[in-house]
C-alpha cells in the first residue's frame, strides 16, 4: 500500500511552467548565494586535479570536525545515488542482501543502481510504517535470510533513510532500536541523509549523535536537496574502507577531475552553520504549510510532517482549483485517474531552503 | 509467512544417514538406469565437442517434435539455475524488474544468480497463494512498476514456477489468466519447469498446451529432478533469441566441451516417453503419500499435492519417532527451535521417480 | 613502449604548491569566468529536475544545431569516463571487444570503467603510432577477433581518441581511412573527444565534418578539460539508441537532479564561440611553447604537438632546473627513478584556456 | 604474431564426420570406460544434494592426498572455465586486471568470461614465447601496472597455463622463475591447469611440487580433457578463500545438485593412477605422431610438443591428400584462404588417452 502511494510520485507531475506556489522537490529550488560566492573564490590559479587540492584536504577535515570522527573517511561526489550505490557497494557482496524498507529511495528511485553497483546484490524489503522500519519488522526480515545455508542471499548492510521518503524523521530512540536490530547481527548500517540536515535540525542533536555515536557506520551526507548544486558526501567512520570506496568511485566514473568545485561548495555549506540554517528554513517552511493545510476544510495529512515534506489528501475539487491558480506539487498513483468525485487525491508537498511564507500563504489563501 | 515457511527447508534438514525412508528431495535420488546405458552408448569414438556432434542435433530436432515447435531454440545446461538465470537473462535488461512469486526458486533459492546473469535486474515479489500468483496479484504488481519513468525498474519478464516451490500446479485456466496478465502488458512468459514432466502428467495436457500455445515465451525444462545425472533444456519458442542465449551460456562458463554427455542423457528422457513415466511414478508415490498422511491422526497436509511434494503439518511426537526411526525430511524455520510440544510441526516430503510402494508402506506404518 | 612511457603519468607528478609555471594538466586550471556567470543567471528560481527544464532543452536544440545534426540524442554527465563508459555500453554486448589504441584513456586511465559499465566486455589493444591508430593496424586487430565462433569474444565499436593522448591529432585523411576500416566491419565507431574542440580549431573543420560526416556514431563531447567545471555532452547520432543511454545513465548514478546548473555551462560554452576561443587560446600557448622547448638546447619533442599537449626529452640538468625554479609538468615512469645522467628525462606539458604568454616565457627564459 | 596464429583455431575446423584418423582435440574422445562403471556404482539409493554427499567428502580427502595438502580447499565444476572464472574471481577485485600470456585460453577462448565472474576485471597481456610467460616479460609487464595511483587498474593475479596453449610445458626452473616474479610482487598464482596430468607426467614432479611448493596458490585441476565426462577440481590452498569460492560457483549456477555424479568420475579418475595412465597414453600417442611428422618431407614443428599437442606446417598437397583420406585437425587462420601453393599450411594435432598407434600409423603412412 505505502509501495503504491509513492510509486507514482515522478510520474504523475502534472507538467506546465514552474509556478511561484512550487512544492514538487527540493531539488527543484536554486543554490544558496553563498554557494555561487564559494565556487568563484576557488576559481583562482590552478589546484591539483582529482581531488589531491587543498579545498578537498579542508573539506575531510571540516567534515571529522562536524561528526567528531577524527579518522573517518570522506569522500564527495555529485548525486544521492552515487553515495548510496558506492557506500552500500563497499559494504556488500554481490551474493548478500541490502535490508530497506519498502519505499526505501535504493528500491524505489534508483532504477538498480545498487544492484549495478554491488554486482547484483538483492534488495529484501521491510514493511515501513510512517516511512520508518519497525525494529520488530527488521528483525523478522533479517531473520528470515541466511537460514538456507548457500542456496539463499547471505545478510548484508542495513540501509535507513532520514528524513524518510514519506517526511517523517526517525526518533533517537527509533533509530537506536533499529540500528540495534542490525548490530544484534553484526551487520553494517547505512543511513541515507539525503536531508540529513533536515533531521538533525528536527532532532536537535550532534551529527555523531544521530549517525556513529548511534551505530551508524556509513552516511550519505546530502547537499544537493538543501541548497548545493550537486554534492553529497559519502561518509565512512571505520577508515580501513575508505581505500576500497575510492577504487569504487573511480571505476563508477564518479571522481571528478576539476575536484575542487565539489569541495568548494561543501565547504561553503558547512562554514557558519549554513546547512543547519537552510534546513530550518525549509522545516520551517513545511511546518507553515502543514498548518495551513490542516486547518483546511478536507484536507488530512498522511504522515506527521517531521522536516521538509509533506504528504495530504484533498478533495478532488480543491485541488483542480490549486493547480489551476498554478500551485505545483507531486500526485501520486491513481490520483489522476478519473476516480470518484467524493474521493479524495493524494499529493506530496516538498519546502526547500528557498521557499518563502509570501508563496505559502498565497498557497494557503487559495484553499 | 509463505516466505517464512519455506525459508528454512534447506537449512534444516536433520543430519544422518541416508534413509531408507527418504523423502528429502527429488535430486538426491539415483538417475534412470535406461539413462546410464545411454550414456554407455553415447561413449564410442570421437564426436565434435560444444555441441556440435550428431545427439545433440538429434536433441534439438527431438525437443522441437515434443514442443511441437519447429523452430523453437534448444540448448542444454547442467543445472537448473542455470537455464533460469540464462534465459531470463536473455530476456531482460539490467534497468528492468522480473516479476515472480514470493517464494519463487528464482528468488529463494539461487543465491543472486538471476541478478548475476542479468548484470544487476531487480526481482519484484507476488504474494502467493497455494504457491501460484494469483493473476490480480500479478497484475497490481506489474501495474506498480514503470509508472516512475527513470526513476524505478522498467517491467521485465514474468517467471512463474509449474510445479510450484509447495507442490501444487498451476491448472489450465489459471494459467491461461496469469499468462494473460503478462501479455496484456506486452511482457515475455517464463516457465520454471524444474519439475515440467510432473506438472505435465497432472495435467494430462500436452507440453505445447502447457507452454506456447498458453503464450509462455521460454521453458527451463527440467530433467534433473526427474531421474537425469543434471541436464536441463533451455527452451526459446522465439527463434530469435537464441543466439543470444548461447554467448550468454558460453560467457556464463556453462557451454560443455563433451556435450554428447548432455544430450545422450536428454534424448534417452524423451524415448520411449520415459520422462512421463518417472514423472507419473514420483506423483502416484506421493499420492499414496499424501494419503497415508491425511489418514494420520493429527497430520494436516498445508496445500493440495498436485505432483511430487507435500507439505504437512504433524505433531512433535510423531516427528521424533519417524525420525528416530531413520526417516529423511526436510522441515522449516523454526520447526526445531524449541517450539511448544502442542504446536505441530511443518516438513516437507518429496517422492522422485524411484520411490517405491515398500518404503512408502515402510513411513506410513510408523505413523 | 607507448604503453611504457605514458604509465606512470599520474604517478610521477612531483608533489608540491601549484606553480606560476604549471603545465601539468588541463583539469587543473580555473573555470571561465563566463561559465560561472552562466550558473548565476541559472539560480533563479525553481526548475524542475532531471533534465526536464527549460535550459537542458535549449542545451539539446543548441548542440544540434553546433553538428548540424537535428535528430541527434544529446546527454549531459559530469565526466568524461562517464561519457565514454555510458555511450560504449550502449553500443557493446558484455561478449563484444571494443578496439582502441594501446594508449587510449579508456584503457589506461579509467580504472576498468569500460568493462564495469559494459557488464564485462574486452579492450582489444592497437598499437598505436603517434597516438594515431594506423588503419592497417586497426584492420589486422578487428580480423583477429571472432574467427572464433562463440569462443573468443564478437567484435565491438572501434574507439578513438581526437585529441590523441600523445597531442597529435588525427588529420581528415586519417580519421577517414579509419573510420572507414570500422565501416568495413560494420562496426559503430565512438571518439572519445575530451579535448574534441583543441581538435577541432586545428583541422580547421565543422564539428559535423569531423564526426557523423566521417562516420562517427558517438561523440564524448568534452568541456571539463576546456574551461568547465565538469560537464560533457554524450552525443549519439543514431536516434534509437538515445532512450538507452538514458537508462544507463540514471542506473550508473549520473543523472543529475540540479540539473539546469550541467546545462547552463554546456550552454554558455557553445554561446559566442566561446569554446573555440578557449581551444584556440590552450593551442596557441602550446604553439608558443612548443617553439621555445624546440629551440632549447637538448631538448626533444616526442610527438608533433598538434594541439594543446606536448611531450618532450629534458636533459636531466635542465629538468631539475625548472623543478627547483618551481615549474610543474608530468613525468613518466622510469624517469626519476635514478638513471643515468646522460639519459634525457621525458616529461609531459599541458596548456589549458587560461595559460598566459607570461608564464610561458618565464619557463622559457629559464630554459 | 601467435596471436594470430592461434586466433582461428576453431573458425577453421574442416567439416565432416568423425574420422577414425582424428587428432581435432582431446575434449572430442570418449570418457573411460572406468568412469563410466564408477558413475554406476555411485548410482545406487538416494545421496545427499549440492555436495553433502560420502562420495564429495571423499574426493577432497583423496585430492588432498595427491597434493599433500590437507587443508586444500576442492570444489569440482563441470567445465574448466568455470574452474578459471571462480578461481580468478574469488582472487581480484573488479578494479584489477589479471596478468596472463597473449595466447591464455582464459583470454582467447572463454568468451569474456573472466571479465564477467570478476565483474569487470581487466587482462594484461604478456607476450608468448613458445607459449610460455617469458620471467622477464611477466615483469615488465606488471611493472607498467598499478603505476596510475587509482587511474589504471591494481595489480592481480598471474594465470599460467600448464600445458601451454601450444602444447608445451613450463619445465620446474621456468615455472619457478615466473611465479617467482609474481610472488616479488605480492601476487596470487593461478594455473590453469586443463591439461595438468600431461604435464604432469612430462616432468615426473609431484602434483605439489608442481604447485604449491613452487608457490602456485590455486590450481584448475581438469578431467574433463583427460577421460572424463566434465568434472574439473578448483583447488585453492589456502584454506581462507573456500568459502567465497562456494558462494560464486553457486551464484554462477555451477553448484550441481547431484553432486555425487561429479564426484564419483573425479574418485575413479584419481583411483590407481588412472589419470596418469591416460595422460601418459595421450603424451605417448602424441610423441609417436611427433616423431612420424618430423621425419614427413616438408613437414615442420612449430613448437617442442612436451605433452598431447602438436603445431606442426605441412605442405597444402600433403594436407589436401590427409584431408581428403578423412584425417581431422585444426587448421588456423588464412590457412585455408587462398594462400599460394608454395607456402606450407599450419596445423594443431591433439591425442588424448584414447588414441591407438593403429590410427597414428595410418595418419603416418599416409604422410
Amino acid at each position: 500500500m505505502a509501495d503504491l502511494r509513492v510509486a507514482g510520485l515522478h510520474k504523475r507531475r502534472v507538467p506546465g511552467h514552474i509556478a511561484a506556489m512550487y512544492f514538487a522537490s527540493d531539488n527543484t529550488g536554486p543554490v544558496h548565494p553563498k554557494i555561487l560566492d564559494a565556487l568563484t573564490r576557488a576559481n583562482e590559479g590552478y589546484a591539483h586535479a582529482y581531488g589531491d587540492d587543498a579545498l578537498t584536504a579542508a573539506v575531510t577535515r571540516r567534515v571529522r570536525e562536524v561528526f567528531e570522527a577524527p579518522e573517518a573517511q570522506v569522500h564527495l561526489v555529485a548525486t544521492g545515488t552515487a553515495a548510496n550505490s558506492l557506500l552500500l557497494a563497499t559494504h556488500t557482496t554481490p551474493w548478500q542482501t541490502i535490508f530497506c524498507s519498502d519505499i526505501a529511495h535504493i528500491h524505489m528511485d534508483e532504477l538498480n543502481a545498487p544492484e549495478f553497483f554491488s554486482g547484483g546484490a538483492k534488495l529484501s524489503l521491510v514493511p515501513s510504517e510512517d516511512g520508518v522500519m519497525p525494529p520488530e519488522a527488521l528483525r523478522a526480515r533479517i531473520e528470515q535470510e541466511e537460514t538456507r545455508d548457500l542456496h539463499g542471499p547471505s545478510r548484508g548492510p542495513v540501509s535507513l533513510t532520514q528524513v524518510t521518503e514519506v517526511g517523517t524523521v526517525y526518533q533517537m530512540p527509533a533509530l537506536h532500536d533499529v540500528v540495534g536490530v542490525a548490530k544484534d547481527f553484526g551487520l553494517p548500517v547505512h543511513m541515507d541523509g539525503a536531508r540529513f540536515a533536515n533531521a538533525l535540525v528536527k532532532l536537535g542533536c550532534t551529527p555523531a549523535e544521530m549517525t556513529w555515536k548511534a551505530g551508524v557506520d556509513m552516511v550519505s551526507f546530502g547537499g544537493t536537496k538543501n541548497g548545493l548544486m550537486g554534492v553529497e558526501a559519502a561518509i565512512i567512520f571505520e577508515p580501513s574502507k575508505g581505500r576500497e570506496f575510492e577504487y569504487r568511485r573511480k571505476r563508477g566514473a564518479h571522481l571528478f577531475s576539476k575536484h575542487r568545485y565539489l569541495a568548494a561548495q561543501m565547504l561553503a555549506y558547512l562554514e557558519d552553520d549554513l546547512w543547519l540554517q537552510m534546513a530550518r528554513a525549509a522545516n520551517a517552511a513545511c511546518h507553515r504549510l502543514a498548518e495551513g493545510l490542516r486547518a483546511a476544510p478536507g484536507v488530512n495529512l498522511m504522515y506527521r510532517p517531521h522536516a521538509n515534506i509533506i504528504f495530504a489528501r484533498l478533495p478532488r475539487g480543491t485541488h483542480r482549483r490549486l493547480f489551476e491558480a498554478g500551485a505545483e506539487y507531486h500526485l501520486w498513483d491513481g490520483a489522476l485517474d478519473g476516480g470518484p468525485e467524493e474521493e479524495p487525491i493524494a499529493a506530496r508537498f516538498v519546502c526547500d531552503w528557498s521557499a518563502t511564507d509570501e508563496n505559502t500563504d498565497r498557497f494557503l489563501a487559495l484553499l
